[in-house]
């Protein structure tokens, strides 16, 4: 069944990873892992890479050649009927201010030693979308699923 | 480091769960986790859903626009060293053919109980892309982690 966009937000800003999907210059979709923190409606992604070579990483020449990015985190085992799935849809820029980095490292422990540095990819969020075989709201009491039947998003 | 081809397709044709990547009729990028099997290289996705509702999923609205896609699968854990994800870009077709339903069904016990029919989504991989904190490959025995050093991939 479908989640609503406030049980998607909570999902999705739990999840300790997800896929940036982004669009090359040429037309091409493109998907990395990433770590993000996410505050109120905006998303971020630290780009803890080299400084020498941050600025060639095909995230960032596709975002400033279209801003429109997706970012998805799933639960996936064995036992399908516990499968689900979040996703928001925003518009991205590349900012150096290093602010939001507090947001990673408090979420994080690995950052706590090793400090990312910029620049950060910002993601206004405009579309929260989930997606869950049976719905259990992750800030209801765990082991009490709902008894919504599973239904079918059209993704 | 950097997955060569083989490494990267072999983890990827291991993996459970991917996430496919595709581009919206308006341009902007969409991503839905899925269950796959690859066969040589071709991977093949199944529609499982309803055929009254299949026809109108997003993911076939975008490859029957735009043919390219992007799967991704990855490795996550809090021991960031252990950290690796692999991504098979390809062009995708949909086909009526419901021969590769073997392929999915062998690799997933779940789909023996309830066969997927359907249209399925096939795509010809032509990039295997991949990255490995530190490397061994999955082919070797375990706990055999190599010396080499970790390294960015421009991704």
């Amino acid at each position: 069944m479908n989640l609503n966009p406030e049980e998607s937000r909570s999902r999705l800003t739990n999840a300790r990873v997800a896929r940036l999907a982004t669009i090359t210059p040429s037309g091409e979709p493109h998907i990395v892992p990433v770590t993000f923190a996410i505050k109120e409606s905006t998303l971020y992604i630290a780009v803890d890479h080299k400084p020498k070579t941050h600025r060639a990483l095909q995230r960032i020449k596709n975002i400033k050649a279209n801003p429109a990015v997706s970012v998805l985190a799933d639960h996936y085992a064995e036992d399908w009927t516990t499968l689900w799935w979040t996703r928001a849809d925003g518009t991205a820029t590349i900012t150096e201010d290093e602010t939001p980095i507090d947001l990673l490292v408090a979420k994080y422990p690995q950052y706590q030693e090793t400090r990312p540095h910029g620049p950060v990819i910002e993601v206004r969020i405009h579309h929260w979308t989930g997606w869950s075989y049976t719905y259990s709201s992750h800030t209801d009491s765990l082991g009490s699923p709902s008894s919504a039947r599973a239904e079918s998003t059209n993704s």
